[in-house]
């Protein structure tokens, strides 16, 4: 796979070269937080980051693209030359992919020469945000289907190839069962499933001929019932099981668009008055977590759902408020005075307390703290190299994700609250530091040289 | 470039292997169409045909996807040999992109083998919603602009990796004048633009050292005022002009905080004031349509908009409702007749009638009428092979779609109405044969067998 090096923007490459030409190597750290969370998100599901430390391991210069930069004619020589040689150096610290987090708390920091942490910025932000948008919403629809399966249907509707694939992976780790994407499947290997198209039935001369010759080559497939009239379909299923008798092994029916809480128990009933039970419904359609939770608030018989485009873009947060700030240079604390942009200054951790087995408050504090709680940073690259032991596999990711999001108290795992979030301190001591580096700012920002 | 011949669902292959042994090998034709169009949305544009043909082009399974295949369990071998062997043989008629185009118009056609066709139909979804969607979005943002330039600062913001670079060259063919993704820059040529970020000031001894070391480097560069207090920082940017004298060049300076509005005047006041017109002004920081129309409708001295995150991921209308149907098998028409879905079967065209050079009605026809007005559809793929005539430098795309925005009706054009689209009529045959379709399958759909 060929690097991602030029994923920066402009100002990376020029803020680069003048701090090659400058001097400005000493050690930097940046942090990855998003400051406001959108309206229907009471947490937030860090993830992404082992696809990120891949991209930073091989993250190299190629000719061409070092070519590329000679011809804007604004890089000399020298500058390209330390381009070629250029591998980051620098330390990672993380919270776990999968941890639930709150407003302002550092999720990633990096340590580094500040040339090589500012170059990463775009990298980092724009991966990290992508699974954690898709694998936070995925966490609702999981929450909504009560049980349920969730299959991920959306492959088509996200935005652009890189998306479909990594949100299949972020939607598997919030808690979805399956996708249909079957780049993810190779990618990742995820579980893959599937049903029918419509065309697949408007191609064959029947309905009834689609579903015998469908049911033919795949036994124990899904049969799609909706493409003429829904409850028909459902008896023509019916009548397959008739027709095979022992050999009708056809796992479920799904149903795409009208009413699903009524077709699903119309369809229910006609399916188990002829004695297949056993045979599941899937529902698809335009599914969200909000019609999934009245589905199944109701009752409605549904088995697995299908969902695709809201799920595959978190239409109704497809972004992140999300940063990466320089916090320090030189041992100094950094930060912003820009009108409602602070950030915190300085290296910092996340300790989280818990009472009983539920969290109940986090505390973001100066880096070298030690206070009561569990520290959510982990160093996961060090010295430009993977932590061996904070490389997992992805049903560990899973776990994890499942049990941290348990320790949440149960007010903010529900879809209805408006951002109730955790409870956030800042630590007393950073809350110090804090406060003086702000005054040296302004007391050095206002002399003029 | 390795092939994203996995970038597909998994029904497709299951599909796939159906068709394969059971012999339907006959031509099809599928149709991709928005159906409702976004509320804020009067137009789309066609966008993203192109970088779909180059994938078509080198659509081929390599050995270790095979192997992937092989590995489910599901596929036997005579199947698998036959998709090693899978090239796309069939023909392609779209709209040019950059072309505006209304709900249910078809904007691409695919005339091939059912197999191939079919095959196809993830990533013909995926990446021409994706193009169009941020195409159909920038559009707004230019016009709210007015004349000033507009940059794309979105790639760290955009929902991954394919979204930012894909969507950096959707939005110059709306109209945006430059990126500040360089990974695009270097994929299409596009031109590309940055400034500095507040890290670089806040690493540095003082915003003054920053400006001045900054300038030192890159003579001609934007700098950044508002790290600490926005007008003092302007004041710094004056003090360096003087300290430079003649050598000063900085072409302008960026706010990317604060009330935009009584900024940029206060600071066009302060630069004009020190002999300092030349310099122009940047603003950035959560810019959008709505946001940058309020600017530039009060006169805000601005002259380039930098837009990032609410363009990147088009925020407001994230994911289009795009199907790609089949519409016609071995010559005969095909259509759902599923609740809110329907589709209007068999080949066709869109014609467009314009009077003064303005565009009034599109009418969607039977292929092969031949009625007043532009035939939209042109065949851009024949026989698998791109059509010569038809393959655009990216400079005539930008052109093409510039004076087709400029022959839709002004009121198309402006921001706040709320979808007033173009009227698009079913020409008379085309009604005919709808008609026709939906009995004969009412007919057989409640034929039992």
């Amino acid at each position: 796979m060929s690097s991602n090096a030029l994923f920066a923007d402009l100002y990376e490459f020029t803020m680069l070269r003048a701090y090659f030409e400058l001097g400005m190597s000493e050690q930097a750290t940046f942090s990855l937080f998003v400051r406001n969370f959108p309206a229907r998100r009471n947490f937030l599901i860090a993830c992404g980051l082992a696809d990120l430390l891949d991209e930073i391991e091989r993250f190299r210069f190629e000719a061409e693209q070092i070519d590329y930069l000679a011809s804007l004619q604004i890089f000399p020589r020298p500058f390209l030359d330390w381009l070629e040689g250029f591998r980051f150096s620098g330390d990672i610290y993380a919270m776990r992919e999968g941890e639930p987090f709150f407003p302002n708390e550092p999720i990633i920091e990096v340590v580094a020469p500040l040339g090589e942490a500012q170059l990463l910025e775009t990298l980092i932000i724009n991966q990290i945000g992508l699974q954690t948008t898709l694998a936070s919403k995925a966490a609702r629809v999981v929450v909504a289907a009560r049980g349920a399966l969730v299959s991920d249907f959306g492959a088509r509707r996200a935005q652009g190839l890189d998306a479909a694939t990594k949100g299949a992976r972020a939607f598997f780790i919030a808690g979805v069962a399956s996708t249909s994407n079957m780049a993810a499947g190779f990618a990742y290997g995820l579980p893959v499933a599937g049903t029918m198209a419509h065309s697949f039935v408007e191609a064959s001369l029947s309905e009834m001929e689609a579903f015998r010759s469908f049911a033919s080559v795949f036994p124990e497939t899904i049969l799609l019932v909706d493409t003429y009239d829904t409850i028909e379909g459902v008896k023509k299923v019916v009548a397959l099981a008739k027709e095979r008798g022992r050999d009708f092994k056809v796992r479920a029916i799904r149903l795409d668009s009208g009413d699903l809480d009524s077709l699903s128990r119309q369809a229910r009933k006609v399916l188990d008055e002829a004695g297949l039970s056993d045979v599941r419904i899937v529902a698809s359609g335009g599914l969200e977590e909000t019609k999934i939770d009245d589905l199944t608030s109701r009752g409605a018989p549904i088995d697995m759902f299908g969902v695709g485009t809201e799920m595959a873009a978190s239409s109704d947060a497809p972004v992140l408020d999300i940063a990466y700030k320089l916090t320090e240079y030189a041992g100094v604390g950094r930060m912003k005075l820009s009108t409602g942009k602070k950030s915190l200054p300085g290296r910092k951790q996340v300790f989280r307390e818990f009472q009983d087995g539920v969290a109940m408050r986090d505390v973001i504090a100066r880096h070298g703290e030690n206070l009561p709680g569990v520290a959510l940073l982990r160093p996961v690259m060090l010295s430009g190299r993977r932590v061996a032991s904070e490389t997992f596999e992805l049903s560990q990711i899973c776990a994890y994700a499942a049990q941290a999001l348990a320790t949440l108290p149960a007010e903010l795992r529900r879809l209805e609250g408006c951002q109730a979030h955790l409870e956030v301190a800042i630590s007393p001591e950073l809350a110090d530091y804090e406060r003086e580096t702000r005054e040296r700012l302004i007391e050095s920002s206002t002399a003029r040289a």
